[in-house]
């Protein structure tokens, strides 16, 4: 058991003992917990991030539900005492499973054990990493000149993501803490996130990430927790800038939302994982015009993810204010590998040179 | 340029120089494929693995349409001969933005391209490997004492999926073939190929590849070629037994159809892709039973695939006739992590093995 999990286990105790105390005393047991939803959610100035704001919703177990969740929490507290003790982990999908033995505290849905989780983080200040709890998989890759110090069988190891690796690259274990995964050493200039596979592939391909002295991140869509901080850690442990290249349509403006200012779901520890000075790079709806790119219609969902955005704080400012306006007045929307359109070699040869040398980078 | 890939371009050659010889003689051109479905599926008894029959379909320039397909088809020949010679690969939907620079020969949906992709390689015998075409991202990973010598930025080097790789293991590049990949040695007794991450994640914290002296193969879904070929090569090369362990749906049925039959879309290289001996050992509809498995509702979609493998000749024999109609008939499905209901060891404890050990391999 390391320190962090020992914290953890340690708050998880005084949540149940919370409980039962209150039980005790002959109260009626209540979590007061953030409103976790897009009203809100407020920038930071202290850490250049958004968090959850001063909206509170309160559990109470006067309902069936209230007490419903009350026992709930006193399960999944203990299993997450017993991982810790016994050095497992488990997937969000099988606590799911496992909860078949908890009788009236069964989850009903996946997503109810998801949000517990989160809740159990907010109220203890501990991340789900030290509950032992992970995703299915994340599908994150890092591929450039930087040596990772990470957990083996064989004890920690390090690991250059560019000589010890396949082409694709180093993927990303469920957990980047300190104390299983160290960032060794580095020679690099800046991270590039990147939202495709295909365009992470063609990078390396081409040589970029040599010729960029930089490293890239393959996000593999909406990034996994564990990809999210690992660009965090890069960022400040490091010093070094990150820059963001994903599609262009709404869905990866948030992509790029969660990278720089933190994802809704999960503000209450976006400090751990938001890089508020990640750039994004594209695709913008300014580069669909300038480039003259192949595009698709924007459809229904689209539109409405765009709407949506504009009257999300985190997207309050001028850039993207003009940018989500641009894209709905043309209605149209482009995959980063439509640069392709102009060969293979454009995007490393004419867009990213573009775009990183107004930001100074190359 | 490697041996496979100048055949791949002779053959390539050979294609365009038969529609241009037809034009010359004042003919009009065309080509005779093989029907790609499952009505033309027939097992070929010296393989041991399904592959297409003797229905054609044959494509004249005749008509627009076909007129069309010969220009792709020259086009696509056009710049898959420029990749070979400039040693570049492309994703299948880079080829799809390339061909917007083709006037009347571009593709109207990626779709068209990947087909045309399937139609060279049925003509010419190649694999679109050689033609240095790619899928966006296989996502498959291994992990065991086998050791791969791979190519990396350093030329080749030998990389153990035990030693050398963080807890997700080797990420799986997209090509396997022998002049970038080898298989060095290893010391496993078979391979398990899996379906989902959280039960590969779990296996390995269980320790089990270690325990059971296997390599586990991660499919991710519907297992990407290469990562067929590579379970292909590892038992045909080493002789080792694979088995498959996946989700019990009718999806999870076509998974290892495509990994021991041969998948209907690649039909054309069943012999490449598929291992004939790999076996299934769950979760089957019989497991469900046994086991208690919690389970799902089939939805329509369900009853329709299990329904229309009825109809497959790949499962036209008795243990999956008997396992599809019990699946249909009590209604329900489960997934392999849902044998966590009885704790996070019972699959390496218990289910594991009694499976394993009915075929001897534990």
């Amino acid at each position: 058991m390391n320190d962090r999990q020992k914290v953890a286990m340690d708050r998880l105790t005084e949540v149940a003992e919370g409980i039962y105390d209150a039980l005790d005393r002959g109260d009626i047991p209540q979590m007061t917990l953030p409103l976790r939803s897009k009203r809100n959610i407020e920038f930071d100035p202290m850490t250049q991030v958004w968090k959850y704001g001063s909206l509170k919703t309160t559990r109470t177990a006067k309902t069936t539900q209230g007490a419903t969740t009350m026992l709930r929490t006193a399960y999944t507290t203990d299993f997450i005492n017993e991982m810790i003790r016994e050095n497992k982990s488990s997937t969000l999908r099988e606590m799911y499973y496992i909860s078949e033995g908890w009788n009236a505290a069964k989850f009903h849905t996946q997503d109810e054990g998801n949000l517990l989780a989160e809740d159990l983080e907010t109220i203890s200040h501990c991340m789900r990493e030290d509950f032992k709890l992970r995703p299915e998989e994340s599908g994150a890759h890092v591929y450039g000149n930087v040596t990772f110090r990470t957990m083996t069988k064989k004890g920690m190891k390090d690991i250059n993501c560019m000589d010890d690796v396949s082409e694709q690259g180093f993927a990303v274990p469920y957990s980047v803490e300190k104390e299983t995964f160290e960032i060794k050493s580095h020679d690099v200039k800046f991270i590039m996130a990147l939202e495709t596979g295909g365009m992470y592939a063609r990078l390396i391909e081409n040589g970029f990430p040599e010729k960029a002295e930089c490293c890239l991140v393959h996000l593999s869509g909406q990034p996994a927790r564990s990809t999210r901080r690992l660009i965090k850690r890069l960022n400040e442990e490091n010093g070094l800038p990150v820059v963001v290249f994903t599609d262009g349509d709404p869905w990866s403006f948030r992509i790029f939302a969660s990278v720089a200012y933190g994802a809704i779901k999960t503000a209450h520890i976006s400090d751990y994982l938001a890089t508020p000075t990640a750039q994004f790079i594209g695709i913008t709806a300014s580069d669909i015009l300038n480039y003259d790119l192949p595009t698709d219609k924007l459809n229904d969902k689209d539109i409405g993810a765009l709407h949506a955005e504009l009257t999300d704080p985190r997207f309050n400012d001028e850039f993207w204010d003009s940018e989500i306006h641009a894209m709905l007045d043309m209605g149209k929307k482009a995959e980063q590998q439509a640069l392709a359109k102009y060969g293979l070699d454009y995007v490393t040869d004419t867009y990213l040179p573009e775009k990183l040398s107004q930001l100074g980078l190359l």
